[in-house]
């Protein structure tokens, strides 16, 4: 899926396109029952739901399965015995494509993400780029183990207020929020959110609820995480680097980029 | 936390010792109920619980929470108004690090990983070495967006037999298996699963439903993941490059190593 971007480099910026990862729910049901939401991309996703299901015991060979098939473009239905007891594995939750918020049912993907509170907040295209190297230097485990994701808030002039790491790139998100919870710190409208690897919807959806004005990565963004940011008033940088970095959406916070780069 | 490996790389190989991130359950229970088993990684446990109850919306501010305890070093118990519902929120899911098992409930993590059947299966470090290389070959997508994970089935000289590409890593992971189980593949006692990414538990126990003895991944296994396949008699590679990895568990499937590298 293609996008409309600020790209900014070296040179300055420029108006180009860039193209997403396709990120989209998938409603997997048994027996009639919703059993899962799950964030994928579109694509092999009757293997997806014999996937999940084997995986989670439900099914042993495909001759547990008595029926498949695809009634829309987000939705497979599978039969298997009615003697399967849906409410057993029933999942309230939204699996996503990373986690954070498997759990909730499937309102959770359907509720829209919040539009953040007015923020005043914004950060020059220098700062913003010099935020992989300031997250680095507080990156200790993932020095010593290359194993860990990083989420990290920032100021407007790209100070690292605080960071967290974790194996679980949504846990390193609820670890910082859930310190702004505890001090009381919420709305965070005045900084901005930096992740060590990719964004999806999930990460958009607790930055939203948090107040968050400016998200920023070092991997990519997926369409829906851009689609969600947008709705919400988030800003969104993607591929940040040293000399680079994409703007999606909320390009107004950026500041100076002619300047600086 | 530091593991025994063997290094394969230019010179040959070498037995050290690999620093790995840990990954550790963390037993979320609100109002005394269970409210989710999560794949963490240790440390700020009680601000983890805290944003995780606000990122679903249990929580708004510190002052719904009547209480908040460490009862060990993997549970956290937090109390909150005695109206809250638990079982509208209560899940089943072993909510982890990057998905995939969610929704199945505390036995999920509990149960042991399968032990796989036996498999006479090995590959040359050569072959091993040169798996990256042919995963790209076969990423169309990732070539265009940076955004997405990969898993491949390989045999013993390396060929890469069949390739899924995702927003989630799980649902790549999923895409796979779930072929071989429709096609009726399984146990996939004679090939290799390889990640683009990182590994954590549930890749681990997603091979070892599958039968799968050789797990390879372009990124870092978790501690975890380690155990885990040690005890499901699965091989573990990691950080796969072209003129290195590093092998985990299972270093006998590993051939030539001193004539190939």
């Amino acid at each position: 899926m293609s996008t409309p971007i600020l790209r900014l480099d070296a040179r300055g910026s420029v108006e180009t396109e860039d193209i997403l990862a396709v990120e989209e729910p998938l409603d997997i049901r048994v027996n009639g029952r919703p059993f899962s939401l799950t964030m994928r991309t579109p694509g092999n996703d009757e293997d997806l739901a014999l996937g999940l299901l084997f995986a989670e015991g439900i099914i042993e060979t495909a001759g547990d399965v008595l029926g498949i098939s695809r009634n829309s473009n987000s939705r497979v239905d599978i039969a298997v015995s009615p003697s399967f007891d849906p409410a057993r594995f029933e999942r309230k939750a939204v699996t996503n494509s990373a986690c954070g918020i498997c759990g909730l049912g499937e309102m959770a993907c359907r509720t829209p993400v919040p539009r953040i509170p007015p923020s005043g907040f914004s950060i020059s295209a220098e700062a913003l780029c010099a935020l992989p190297a300031a997250l680095a230097e507080q990156q200790d485990i993932f020095r010593e183990t290359g194993g860990l994701h990083a989420a990290a808030c920032f100021d407007s002039v790209g100070r690292v207020l605080g960071a967290r790491e974790d194996v679980g790139r949504h846990n390193a998100v609820d670890k910082l929020i859930g310190c702004a919870v505890r001090d009381g710190r919420l709305p965070l409208s005045s900084c901005g959110l930096l992740v060590s690897g990719r964004i999806a919807f999930e990460i958009v959806q607790k930055a939203a609820r948090a107040g968050i004005p400016f998200l920023a990565a070092i991997g990519a963004p997926t369409s829906l995480s851009v689609q969600c940011a947008g709705a919400a008033g988030i800003s969104l940088a993607g591929f940040l680097r040293a000399d680079r970095a994409n703007i999606y959406t909320g390009q107004g916070r950026v500041k100076n980029f002619y300047a600086a780069m």
